[in-house]
């Protein structure tokens, strides 16, 4: 070896050169991760279980499941994910951990079921919790064995306690019920086998708890923005050398399992060029061109807490005219959302703030014919955001904003190559299609959204992904340098 | 390019070394994927789909459906996989795709129940497949709208025609029926529906062909396996340089997204030191120590096929006297299996040669006092291996080996530090633990496994893993290379 193999390493590297990209230089590194204390966070959370309890009603039990592991194929999971309302009062992330608050006479209980430590299981798929380690974790002081779960149930249904008048489960409601109550199905079936009691839903008492975030919450989700901020400049600054979409979701990706992340919120989002008009665009399959838009859409989740960020730049570093004229409508709608925005505006105000600034742009590029909502909806199609936090897609109301929600932010255009086909064929439409079809001949196959992560503050807003390039003239220059590090 | 360009590299390959590890260049680069043409994948699945039939009872009709999503968390799904069956048989990845077959009076009519294409649900979540696009990937030419999927089978079940006696549906069966039949819920369902047939479980007709793997499985499944290959190899040459067990996990994830893998087939188990002693370990928050041996067992998984490979190394380079000892063992009874693997061989003789080689070993090192089976099972609790395939833990009976199986080989020796303390206090096994207290304190929290991919073929067997380092000596100059061309 020795010479030979040096040789052989140069040689392998030369040849390599187009395999891997480099690391790029000119980024953000995520700062280490929130640290926080056994008494911090028991406290914490003794602070959301007393604000769960406040609003249950007197003589009423509240028994919180594990999340159910779900199949990959055969006897493989995929990673398992506790439930998130019994991981925000516990903190547990065990299997088949289960927690009972009782309310009685005004006072308050609180139990923890827990599988016992099993010397085999452990050998196989590693630690399992001690009764300390639970109550180290939670600050319940009441840990019991699994094993008395049943019994519990059991009795619970049997109306074992006179007392007891209602009983709180997290229950499916809506679209949470989708594909047969496979999120709540033991909570569904369990209360099925209650007679007798006022069976309540938990989860609007979650929904209001979890809209405010607390400082001990906003820290988790800043670093699942952090990461993610990371990885999108990681992305941007590498994006010219990948040949396919994939490529570039692999550098996201890497930099969400390298930061420790629990790894993604939802699916990534990462289109190039016609793709970009796909709004959840998960195939990651196509080409990426140089003279393409790149949308990426991916949030790291970490301890629960998922990010949601979108950029979408030029693969070659510079914004066509089209691109730009574009890209610059959706800025100026995110622009006059993040202006407006402070307590008391309702969301409602904010979309319609949007669909203004998105209708005037349209309207001057001659993509629609009047400023009508319809119109405006047939190139920005969803909605102006959504409530941020340990769903992506997050519990709460949809009322007035108030300090301690975080928004997304997030207007887009995007100019489908098949949009104008679906078009009813009345005279009305062939007028319109007639008329915008110079313009969508332009703009054909740009896709835009700008998505930012929003913190309403006593006076405003902070944007918790403000470190990331945002403007054309930003990006264009994050990207050129980047590109001149590289070389 | 040219020296200018060399100079940069290893100039921007000292700069960068802080923030990521670097991609090595001592290293098995993938092949491109598998190309098949339209006819060659039609041709396939027709030969696969013939081979179902012949195994269907006359007058028979069977059916199958695509996989429910499966909830991550709210309206988030984890990334959507085929139902194993259908996919094999048909090559569509589209949710609510089902494909019939009937088989009547000798002759076979074949219909795939498709989701019409929608331009709003494609605006959201991409293209659909047409009828067309359905037909070319798998050779049906009979694709009708899903819409008509609910008559046929309210048909099926009201007996619709006299002449079907039996009806084949995937149904769980022994451990796959998992907290609720969570698989084949909508099987499940739909079965208790029949009335009046001869209801068959498809399961057994899919063991028996999918045990033996054509040319074409093969040519995926060496893709995967060549991914796979790529991954260890990177994680070797970087593991020097990382801090935390998910650190090195990041370098073997971003491999399987970067070479295009669907991702993995199981779980990434990447275990340092001690939580090299844990099976199935995946959380990875564990800290990555130069003395210590680091265990990974990992699987990029390609078009439904997964590999399944696992290196054990020292994260400095250099096995230590006791660490080389114990992975001696474990590679001499890896060996012995592969020398006596071959048609015509049963599984539980390779199981017996394992045992045999690491009892032999345990014994001379001193870890157990007879040679015995139960004790031998204290330090190697697992089986020798298992089919690989569309599933990691592959269907198929274990009998006799025959040419097109693949198989893992994978003996494994697991010092954990709390081993001797769950024996039971008996005179017998106090005299057991005094025996072997030296030898079990100097080897204490080493866990080795070394598991590598074997086809069987007509003569022996073919190491499909055979470009990875597996000898110590080759595992310790492979590290000491690609350390060296980092310098």
């Amino acid at each position: 070896m020795k010479n030979r193999a040096l040789l052989m390493v140069v040689l392998a590297l030369v040849l390599q050169a187009s395999h891997y990209a480099q690391p790029q230089k000119v980024q953000f590194i995520t700062p280490p991760a929130p640290q926080f204390t056994d008494a911090e966070r028991q406290s914490e959370l003794a602070r959301r279980r007393a604000a769960v309890a406040a609003k249950m009603s007197d003589n009423s039990v509240m028994v919180l499941f594990s999340a159910e592991p779900r199949i990959y194929t055969n006897d493989v999971d995929y990673v398992f994910r506790q439930e998130n309302n019994l991981y925000y009062l516990t903190a547990l992330k065990q299997k088949n951990a289960v927690l009972v608050i009782t309310k009685k006479g005004g006072s308050v209980t609180e139990t923890i079921y827990l599988p016992k430590r099993n010397p085999q299981f452990e050998t196989w798929n590693g630690k399992m919790y001690s009764n300390e380690d639970a109550t180290r974790l939670s600050g319940i002081r009441n840990v019991v064995a699994s094993t008395e779960l049943k019994a519990f149930l059991d009795g619970l249904a049997a109306k074992s306690d006179a007392a007891i008048r209602s009983v709180y489960l997290l229950l499916p409601e809506g679209d949470m019920d989708r594909d047969g109550k496979r999120e709540f199905r033991q909570e569904s079936e369990f209360s099925a086998k209650l007679s007798g009691y006022t069976i309540e839903n938990a989860q609007p008492i979650f929904a209001g708890l979890r809209l405010i975030k607390s400082p001990y919450e906003i820290r988790l989700l800043q670093h699942a923005i952090d990461i993610t901020i990371e990885a999108q400049m990681r992305s941007m600054a590498m994006a010219q050398d990948a040949k396919m979409e994939y490529e570039v979701q692999a550098e996201v990706e890497y930099t969400f399992r390298r930061r420790n992340a629990d790894y993604w919120g939802y699916p990534s989002i990462v289109g190039c060029g016609p793709n970009a008009t796909t709004l959840h665009y998960e195939e990651s399959q196509g080409p990426v061109k140089g003279g393409d838009l790149l949308l990426m859409d991916v949030g790291a989740e970490y301890d629960h807490y998922t990010a949601d960020v979108t950029r979408t730049f030029p693969v070659n570093g510079k914004f066509t005219k089209e691109q730009a004229e574009i890209y610059q409508i959706v800025y100026d709608a995110q622009e006059a959302v993040a202006q407006a925005a402070k307590p008391g505006v309702s969301f409602g105000q904010l979309s319609s703030i949007a669909n203004r600034v998105v209708t005037d742009g349209l309207f001057r590029v001659g993509l629609i014919t009047e400023k009508n909502p319809a119109q405006t909806r047939l190139w920005f199609m969803h909605g102006l955001g959504h409530w941020l936090g340990m769903n992506v897609h997050d519990v709460g109301d949809y009322g007035n904003l108030a300090a301690g929600m975080v928004f997304t932010n997030e207007p887009g255009i995007y100019i489908r190559e098949d949009a104008l086909d679906y078009l009813p064929d009345t005279p009305q439409y062939r007028t319109f299609k007639e008329k915008v079809r110079p313009a969508f001949e332009k703009y054909k196959n740009i896709g835009v959204r700008i998505e930012d992560d929003l913190l309403v503050t006593p006076t405003g807003v902070e944007w918790m992904t403000g470190k990331l390039p945002r403007s054309i003239g930003d990006i264009e220059s994050f990207i050129a340098t980047a590109r001149k590090t590289k070389r």
